[in-house]
């Protein structure tokens, strides 16, 4: 975190070690926005124990980043291992309806932007970011976190950063953290904001 | 700092142990707004040793402040540690004038808003934050830290906090990270700020 502030880590960086605060192995967590797959890969290492019980669920709206995801695991992790990680080809504000009843969440990440190296004109949306969040506000488990990664340089971004903040303004105090880290004097660099639920 | 995130810590608290990881013993650094001086004693104790090098430079333009400054020093470090800090009832923004010349200046400080406990109309004022920014970025030794803990609850304070984001947004990143820390769902809390400048 520290190193954030003295310039030597990255966004994704510091989100993967905030990560590692909060998420135990045998824990259920859920990649909102697979992507490459590189936090889904560093989320089930994170779950991941000889108990099997750690669950890492992964959305993505684009097949090929599922696909990619799934390589990455496929070379990363031996088969046991990639078998704790379900992977939904549907949108992360459908996340509830796939998920076992009753189910604990330690953990919503979001990346928010487009895929990087995939068609940049496929960006998440601000409408469904919204409910996404709606969504993941209820399945949270208290103690458990919502980490979101906003990437502002495409169209769209500045809007759904705000769309992320509005929601943020309405959470209670006495339940919720909202912290938003943000570099002034790099524009485009992406944003982190941080939702705990308190105990 | 991870604390600041869960919940568990003020951002003073926070300020203060991002600075222990900046300020070393022997140092000389600047308290730009002495206050009731609890952030000068925080500094003293970082920078005194027994080779007596260190210095804590405060400022304050409300003469109650620098009083109630040096009687919390008075009671709470011994008389040769008092004599390491330098209080001064002027403007930060005339704080090179009193500097020694070719100090290396470690860490700046600043906290903006009213004296805690004063006359609430008398505020720290954009023009000479403005002012004091733009001497501190240039009496600031690389590997320094400016720290700002930025209030923005009374009259006046999002237009300084617009401030501090106008000076840190020309602040080339080849040479500043500038990191903003905002709580969002606690519209009044204190922002902080910190300008580091790379080695």
């Amino acid at each position: 975190m520290l190193s954030y502030i003295f310039g030597n880590k990255k966004a994704t960086e510091v989100a993967h070690l905030i990560w590692e605060r909060i998420v135990r192995k045998g824990d259920t967590v859920i990649d909102a926005t697979c992507g490459n797959g590189y936090d889904t890969l560093a989320l089930l290492r994170m779950v991941a124990d000889e108990s099997g019980l750690g669950r890492v669920y992964g959305f993505d709206v684009q097949k090929v980043a599922l696909e990619n995801a799934s390589s990455l695991l496929e070379v990363s992790v031996n088969p046991n291992e990639k078998e704790l990680v379900k992977l939904f080809h549907r949108c992360h504000s459908e996340m509830a309806e796939v998920l076992p009843e009753d189910t604990s969440v330690r953990l919503i990440a979001f990346n928010l932007g487009y895929l990087p190296g995939g068609d940049k004109s496929v960006v998440t949306e601000s409408q469904t970011t919204a409910e996404a969040l709606t969504v993941a506000k209820e399945i949270l488990m208290p103690g458990g976190l919502i980490s979101l990664v906003v990437y502002v340089g495409h169209p769209g971004g500045r809007e759904e950063l705000e769309t992320v903040e509005e929601f943020c303004w309405k959470l209670p105090v006495e339940n919720w953290t909202c912290c938003k880290i943000q570099m002034l004097n790099r524009q485009l660099a992406p944003i982190l904001v941080f939702l705990f639920k308190k105990c």
